[in-house]
């Protein structure tokens, strides 16, 4: 019986155990579950055979240590600045990882010693990171056996309410960590590539530079520029591509009625309002307001921002309660982008019968044979029930799918990875269509770098 | 002879050593000017027979030492960040300083120290910061002197081109450090008080949030607010006061024009540009705008941020030959900002004969028997010619009246000090009169809070 210890019982490990638990006979393995909490863990094994709950505090060694030494393979599901202390013991004691988190410096600087004792660090086997690697570099490679040239990529990828459960203005429902919605796109000028030429989009401008996106069957969405545009470039093997661009996709009209948050100053984390405990929502947003003796908050902030009264954009404002003057922050010292949080959390919360939607969405341009070609690649998963969602599917499928192939050695590649070996996301794209997860590949006339078709 | 040491024999030091030579005589003191290069300093001494140059390398511990234990006071007229160790030397060998900067956490850690040895280490004693704290203190004091009640304190400076020198559609030349301008605002959300209200603007959108302000004989300027609003709010006793401003003086129209730059990106500092070398001042703007196969960068940068062809905007954006494609930035490595700053030197350079004007606006609230009345106090100070310019003159001038006050022991107050004592700043003031820097005080309804005089 070959063992996996997983460690940290969060939000995305249900998908993973349940996945595990169900292959534990044919694959002949144990599963063991350390959390800090031990009722977490325990939530996670219900009465299977196979699964045991260990009460695991990673911050003592001794504990952290006997429990690694213990398995034959490590999944971390840990926040991400958590792991390097997992991997380093996993080093010592000579056993496989897997993790869905990015590879950090610390964690790429273990590469070589890795490799020297032969052993697989498999990283970013998540959805987003992950499955757009595999699903991407699956695509890229198609088109290079060919004798084809990329010279356009674009990449966007979302976290959404599903249709069925899409009953705001906003179209919009937090299905992950509310804080990085608030803040997404801060901390840098977005860089991407448009026909060779480098583009650059400051951080107030982010949701004015929308591109749209149409995916059959669910309508229009609309993408903004991610800050990293460039990060893997040259991973992917891209050097000489002409237009280079990822996304994040939201609903069309999210991002222009998010711009107002942007502008007023709302999403700022950077320093803590005065008073902020005791301050009301509609205090809140009359802090970024000029004074006036005679004008409203309301009138304040259309004419500022030049909202029409009968713009939709101003009913998403009035659905999240923004203008109340009796709703209080309730937040000591908090930062604007603190208490926005918190004003729509109470909003953009999930329903316990709401389903999540993870939407992703390439396009890849190349030259072939002296002709300009376009393949258009997409996804959309919409999550089971709440422990369930799409997003604990399209991370936890390909860890478990990863995990299972490198005990058997099917994945043997040694070092800190990525998948993005033909060898390691071939079999597992494969898998994940048999959970539903599967991408759809269409041939395009190249509309890359002119989406509006104009002469 | 008393013996005064200059350190640095920069911009501002030629007005400095002016006034110091006139008073030579009948002050009974000597001048020794110290650079990193002799010849400067030599310029400065010409053929004055109580003055001498030396060179100066303030790293150089061993020479640094021997100059400051020479003098009897020491002027440091170094940028901001060297003064320190001619601080810490002046504390060792029980030497008097005065600078014009703003005083430092380190310089603010030896006020003990000084206090205990009985010196005078005297900061902020130029224009702004020193001019304004002595004039807003001087009135401020008046006002509590009667038993009135401040509630309401605004205060803005700028450093312009004289209406005789003015003759870009930009009304601005560059007057001195042209980085400051171009990154100004830059760090953080501003933040002020205005009836009781904290208010905060985020950087992007501080050009549009101007106040008017109008200077009898100069007409109308504009004011954006510093970052910085509430810093003296406790140092000028001003902790219950209701409404509390600071900003920067420009003319009418240059903060929405500005506003331009900041909204493309190009003042950004924090990120260098792919190729800036040999990319074109219109490759520069192209930068910030979307890519086209069909649309001319004019039109997408008109259309981008809905600038009509016959607004005065779009005159002053072909004045500065922004979309020349041409001319090359020629900087390497280069953050948008530096491409900005050398694209503006081109054309906001002062001419030989060009003369610049400083301004100051600050004005007065105050409930006095339960009436609310109005102060405003005003300053305009023209430069006489490149080398004595209005910012030279309205920091040389008061620094030197306040070394000669230190070495008469008419100044005796002991401590890192700043120009907001009654005994400081009245007698400086007043002198400062001699030379035409002379502030207009004007009784006012109390328009304070209400600026348009609305109902």
């Amino acid at each position: 019986m070959r063992k996996i210890l997983v460690i940290g019982a969060g939000k995305s490990t249900a998908v993973l155990i349940k996945y595990l638990q169900e292959k534990s006979t044919k694959e002949n393995i144990s599963i063991t579950i350390g959390d800090i909490s031990i009722d977490n863990a325990k939530k996670l094994v219900g009465n299977h055979p196979a699964s045991n709950a260990i009460q695991l505090d990673i911050f003592d060694k001794n504990s952290r240590q006997e429990a690694i030494q213990n398995a034959d393979l490590v999944i971390s599901m840990l926040p991400a600045s958590l792991h390097i202390n997992v991997a380093k013991d996993c080093l010592e004691f000579e056993k496989n990882m897997v993790t869905a988190s990015y590879v950090s410096a610390e964690m790429q600087a273990l590469d070589e010693a890795v490799k020297a004792k032969g052993l697989t660090f498999m990283n970013e086997i998540g959805v987003d990171p992950g499955i757009d690697h595999m699903s991407a570099m699956k695509v890229i490679d198609q088109i290079r056996d060919k004798g084809g040239k990329v010279i356009l990529f674009e990449s966007f990828t979302g976290g959404l309410v599903a249709p069925e459960s899409d009953n705001n203005l906003w179209n919009y429902k937090f299905t992950w960590n509310p804080r990085n919605v608030v803040i997404a796109g801060q901390g840098g000028t977005a860089k991407f590539l448009q026909e060779g030429t480098y583009k650059y989009i400051p951080y107030h401008k982010l949701f004015r530079r929308t591109e749209f996106l149409e995916v059959e069957g669910y309508g229009k969405f609309e993408g903004y520029a991610n800050r990293d545009s460039l990060k893997y470039q040259s991973i992917y093997g891209l050097d000489n591509v002409l237009t280079l661009y990822r996304g994040t996709i939201r609903r069309v009209g999210f991002s222009r009625a998010w711009n107002t948050f942007v502008q007023l100053g709302m999403t700022a984390d950077d320093y803590t309002m005065e008073n902020s405990e005791h301050m009301s929502y509609r205090d809140f947003i009359n802090s970024f307001l000029a004074y006036s003796p005679t004008d409203s908050v309301e009138l304040k902030l259309r004419h500022y921002l030049k909202i029409d009264q009968d713009d939709i954009m101003w009913e998403k404002l009035l659905e999240l309660d923004l203008f109340n003057p009796n709703k209080k922050v309730g937040l000591v010292n908090a930062t604007p982008a603190q208490i926005l949080q918190k004003i729509l959390t109470e909003k953009w919360s999930l329903d316990p019968d709401d389903k999540d939607m993870i939407v992703m969405y390439h396009k890849f341009g190349y030259e072939l044979n002296g002709e300009k070609k376009q393949i258009d690649s997409t996804l959309v998963s919409i999550g089971e029930n709440q422990a369930h969602t799409a997003m604990a599917r399209t991370v936890g499928l390909p860890v478990g799918m990863a995990a299972l192939r490198i005990l058997n050695k099917t994945i043997s590649k040694a070092g800190v990875l990525i998948p993005i070996h033909k060898e390691i996301y071939g079999p597992i794209l494969k898998e994940l269509e048999d959970y539903d997860i599967i991408f759809k590949e269409k041939e395009m006339p190249y509309y890359g770098y002119n989406p509006d078709r104009l002469s």
